[in-house]
């Protein structure tokens, strides 16, 4: 059985994330989604929140499993019986940190093989950055994430909105 | 009536800045220098300080006028009523970042065009941020920055000289 | 009056060109559409094919005229008194290739100023050469350039269809 | 049943080709590596020469087939039943034009999915270019090609030698 | 005699470190590793122990010397009667940024020149942030260091481990 | 005694060369011009006429020699016992290919070292091609190239002329 690992920090999940998702899970068995909880780092959502999102986005995809992780990447596949991370590119920018984040896995794993998807290109400005960017001030961002989401975005920015 | 809007820090305002709106002020009929008041970051000088100098700088300019602004920068066009955006570029970094900015704000507002100056050879080393390390540590930034405001930079990082 | 450039081989016109040409004409008072006549290449279409392709797709669009050149750019602006390229940029390749051009051209008349405006995401893998490469074996481009032009390309490549 | 197309030129094959094909074998239940007949080149190996190699290079990998094809990659896909097409990564500049073929190709046929797998360090400055390049003048490429065509190459370029 | 200077952070010293060390101290008679004190960061190892370990790491290669600097690169040059800055490139980030200060500080000082090495394949993924990245959460990061520094950076992470 | 070779096809020697010279003399005690005979191309100057041009212009430099050599670079290298490549760095494009050609002349030779120098920013855009392009249609090229070669490039494009 191929066992895939789609990890992210997913803070948001944007359209790009699930549009990898969909993609993603038909190249493996079973599609792992892993979100990473980086302590460095004050999320908007936390991550039970964001396992939470994910899980009610995918419950109509029986190959796909939500989870969280803290800690090496390498290890969290080990954990799933995974050998294949994906990830989605969009970007020059992009590509250099992803070729070193693989050739380091390799490195730690050599089992692992992370395959790399090109991002749509109507999602190719998208990030969870600039989703929270643009929310943060009030703008228009609701074709850029699942709609299911859009409400708690605005909620967290602004609890007392209706 | 073409508007344009060159959105910046300007913290501090360089050669290179200086250049943008020379050239860009002949693209346009009223060129709006926004300067961003980013409340993420520390500057250096104030949105009001950064504001003044830009308005000393380009005093003799009758079509550019320097504004401030906080949030998203459709709004801020929007309320100027223009509908171009002024960007300079010097690398390929600044590249990705500009066309996804560019991709973002036409998403935000089908009526907006943003345009692209290559940053003149003589300035393609320079950033506001190179100019502050430099002058953090006394070093000679008198060539980068406009004349009038080499002293007031001296003055942040070592205000009992003189 | 503001005079502008719009530089290209359009060998075919595609859909990325015609935009980058509806978009330009709002940025200057006209717009010079400049076929070069490259006499290293084997064209698909000759100059004159090309042109007239052009001023039927543009004959609604009053401040916009299209012309042929050889030989340097530099003295084609002059020739129509303009001042201004506007070029389009699709990815880091482009960006150098045209950086290094906009240099040189700023070098050869100080007058000259280029504007790139980038592609839309829609248009952002679009060529002449891949519309060529995919209308060569048959494959299906009617979506890549006007509508008006699908067939002339397919007679290229095959007179003897109907 | 997944079925992958690996194509290219192998002209020849590298050991960077060979290491693509051991791990896209893994990534698929059958990889079809595809020889494009490339009819705008003078190659140094006939395509029936290329295939030949392939073949005997693979012999051992149940699920690897090799066939050759000129014209579209969509529609050696098709005739193949694959969905996927697996390439390599090495550089910034690969990286662009793979890009704007996997829009391409995604464009043409929306079933159609590219994975792309990062070029193991030691393989990344290799290319059927540099392998010839060095071969032509007598150059130590040895430990860039499979060793059973060492002297295959070696032949090509003096067939007196012994 | 030909004074060149390499500078970093050295925190802690890589495998890419040494084999620059290595290479740099051939192409010059004097070779400085300059150990940068920056004072934002908060770093794993002090300056001093930083040095000392570099130190004991050259201890063998007579013409090379290890020191501190706080403040400009260019000041540290001239207190060593520097003229030669050694650089490692190892991906096209590295290379814009690595260019802006190689033409920033050739601005302040017009004697000094920067050479840049390409990093081996070998180490091309290798850098200090990775080596913490992974030795942070127990992992395998053994051949990515002087064996001599491994236990120190283990201790750091985990002093009551023996 | 360390030597090194600055390779290239020096289709004319351009200002950018010569700036590359004076810098690389100082690196080394001996520099070794190493023009390029390359028989894939048609050259605007034969082998002969630019091995003359590039002694004229380093007949006062008194560690630097000219020479000519077709085919492999570390052949051409060993013959001036040398150890030491010396490049020009440009843009992200020159960048990668200059990559590439490091890392397989250290597999041909692990006692070979390329050293790579920043062009200087006032020749950022230039090279023998582009100068070329602006010679062949009668353009302004005279402050792209040394002075004393101006005349005999106006003379390959128009030997009528006076």
């Amino acid at each position: 059985m191929r066992v895939g690992v789609y990890p992210g920090s997913f803070d948001p999940t944007t359209n790009g994330h699930l549009d990898l998702i969909h993609r993603g899970m038909k190249l493996v068995d079973k599609l792992v989604v892993g979100v990473l909880n980086n302590t460095n780092k004050q999320p908007l959502f936390s991550v039970q929140e964001r396992v939470t999102v994910l899980e009610e986005l995918t419950k109509d995809m029986p190959n796909v499993i939500v989870d969280s992780f803290t800690g090496l990447l390498v290890d969290f596949i080990k954990r799933h019986n995974a050998h294949i991370i994906i990830r989605g590119l969009r970007a020059v920018s992009d590509f250099e940190y992803e070729l070193q984040m693989a050739q380091t896995n390799y490195t730690l794993d050599r089992e692992i093989e992370t395959i790399f998807l090109v991002t749509r290109v109507e999602n190719s400005y998208l990030s969870s950055s600039i989703v929270k960017d643009i929310a943060k001030f009030g703008g228009h961002f609701e074709n850029m994430v699942p709609e299911s989401i859009v409400k708690k975005i605005k909620y967290k920015y602004n609890p007392s909105a209706n």
